[in-house]
């Protein structure tokens, strides 16, 4: 792997010196800000992230904050997802869709109160788009990047840990829902949710003074779980086909073809500035859509460019994101693939740096 | 310095190819595309700049292209500068505001015709603000990212490498303009511009698809004048006073503090929609301001966050790029300092990784 030059354009986060005490060896640029993305190896990482506890500085998921009159309106223009009902304390993982369906964003948005919403976003600069459209339609709401920083606990033992550091009953909180705990007399949410399959929590740590003070916190307090300072772990998230806006995504898919469609309620989103053209999507139905794959052969080559799926000499799709998984003893993938070849256990194949390889159309992913 | 994680995300150009065969040893991440930093050392890259030609992949300086009835209407919503009389051939430094005059992106805009527009733009998701503003305001336009890579030629010998490639007519090319010219069929625009001091091109090529074509028929051409790949040199760059977005200015600062009042015609920029806000600016002037700092001693540590700049313990301003200059044997930097000590040879300090250092105040960048 090539280096990472630094600048201050690639932003440093409230944990970066938690993070570079851990031995951090590799990171990626996300919202123009440092993310994590290998400790000891990938592949132990990934063997702890499944039996531990780690600590994660996910700062780079930005808040876009929307606050005023016109913020639950403004909310709902973004995302085709019926957000009537909603009540705070919950998080929705809402698709954004631009005016032709569109995706510029899978971000969890956070309703805090009836006038005021987080948006937890992937790696674009949504507040761009969100400033314009209150601009153009001169909503009464405030849009702003807030110093908000999530910190992600996440492993089989995280519950344990946060227990420790926030008391008892952030045992209670369910899965996509946030409660607010105290830490140093700063009421923090806690949601239960992150980028993993192993369960856990994410703090949306403000303000950012206090990041190394929960980092060494968490530290202290979970010596005897094993905790280690970790990162979404690129393994593990395929095998548990969490998408990446930007790998598996982009502003050329719609929602269903990403497999979203179950957030996309296009008949009662009133409002949502894609809905005309989700609609007709709706009824038609994409004719490509992601799908786990699983590659056969040894361990795959870094996947930074996509990689076709042929039939023969037939283009019919491509893999976006893959890895070898220890667990499955193969390499697991995610990729696009035309309606006409999407049915699980069509065997088509895939061209990889590393050569052709068979490729399996799967039911399901793997966890 | 850490790795940088190859993914699908952080996107590949139609020059990568070259880019590493050419040994590139360190990448920044720059609109979600790599661009590279260093080939042999920030240095001795430095001293090819100066006395030959290099060819760098600027792909990431995606563009933005508006194309309809209304692209020059809202090319004048979104710049403080005055547009009208600019004909087509012609490339324009063009800050770019927010509603409340903050700086969104620092783009060179192009005119191709009455009704269409390329911005060329720095690192922020610019797509996403034009957009928004386009269907709030429903505006008759276009807007895309279009199959468009930059490629820069610069260097000394810049016009000689160019004029063998694309033939002698590309020496008339005046400054910030533009002319087509064909390479294997394809009409390409090319404009006297780059960033770098050192003088040269930009060839805005299209398709992609004969990208490597045409960085092997510039490297083939060059041979005898020592070409090599490069990219923008960060030590060149603050000698030169070029600003970089993200690094020396953010949303938070108006074009006012960057320097950039010059580009601000907010008596005659009409419709520009941070107008009002940045004629308040323009009466009373900012209160801090962008200037060249010279800070003393040994070579600085790469400046990936704000440095204070104190006078005692008073904080006045911050560095937010630095390097040593061989050329001027001392460390040149960009800040930004309050009015109250802004004047040239105000003597201050900046709080450096490597201690507290004697900063000076200068009038004027180095070259």
């Amino acid at each position: 792997m090539v280096a990472l030059s630094p600048s201050r354009r690639l932003r440093r986060t409230p944990f970066s010196e938690g993070v570079e005490a851990a031995g951090v060896k590799a990171y990626t640029v996300y919202n123009h800000m440092l993310l994590p993305t290998v400790f000891r190896s990938v592949e132990e990482d990934y063997r702890h992230l499944k039996s531990a506890v780690q600590v994660w500085d996910v700062a780079c998921e930005r808040q876009v904050e929307l606050r005023g009159p016109d913020a639950g309106r403004l909310m709902q223009m973004l995302t085709p997802r019926d957000l009537r009902g909603v009540n705070p304390g919950r998080c929705l993982y809402v698709p954004i869709v631009d005016e032709t369906g569109g995706m510029l964003n899978d971000p969890v948005a956070i309703k805090l109160a009836e006038d005021r919403w987080w948006i937890s976003i992937a790696d674009s600069d949504l507040l761009y788009w969100v400033k314009g459209i209150v601009h153009g339609w001169r909503l009464d709401v405030l849009v702003d990047e807030p110093d908000v920083s999530p910190l992600a606990v996440q492993g089989p033992l995280a519950d344990d840990l946060m227990a420790r550091v926030f008391g008892d009953s952030v045992r209670d909180v369910r899965f996509f829902r946030y409660s607010i705990f105290d830490f140093e007399g700063y009421p923090l949410v806690i949601a239960r949710s992150g980028y993993s399959k192993q369960g856990g929590f994410e703090i949306y740590v403000s303000p950012g003074s206090i990041g190394m003070a929960l980092w060494n916190a968490l530290m202290a307090e979970g010596r005897d779980l094993d905790v280690r300072a970790g990162c979404p772990n690129l393994i593990e998230r395929i095998e548990g086909g969490l998408l990446s806006y930007g790998n598996d995504m982009t502003r050329e898919n719609t929602p269903h073809e990403c497999g979203l469609g179950k957030f996309c309620d296009t008949h009662s989103a009133i409002g949502c500035v894609g809905r005309d053209a989700l609609l007709r999507v709706a009824i038609e139905g994409p004719v490509r859509q992601i799908r786990p794959l699983e590659i056969e052969g040894e361990a795959v080559p870094a996947c930074d460019r996509l990689w076709p799926v042929v039939d023969g000499d037939r283009r019919v799709g491509h893999v976006s994101s893959a890895a070898w998984s220890p667990d499955f003893g193969t390499n697991v993938a995610i990729g696009m693939v035309r309606m006409t070849h999407w049915d699980p256990g069509t065997r088509l194949e895939v061209e990889t740096p590393a050569g052709r390889r068979p490729v399996l159309v799967r039911d399901t992913f793997w966890i």
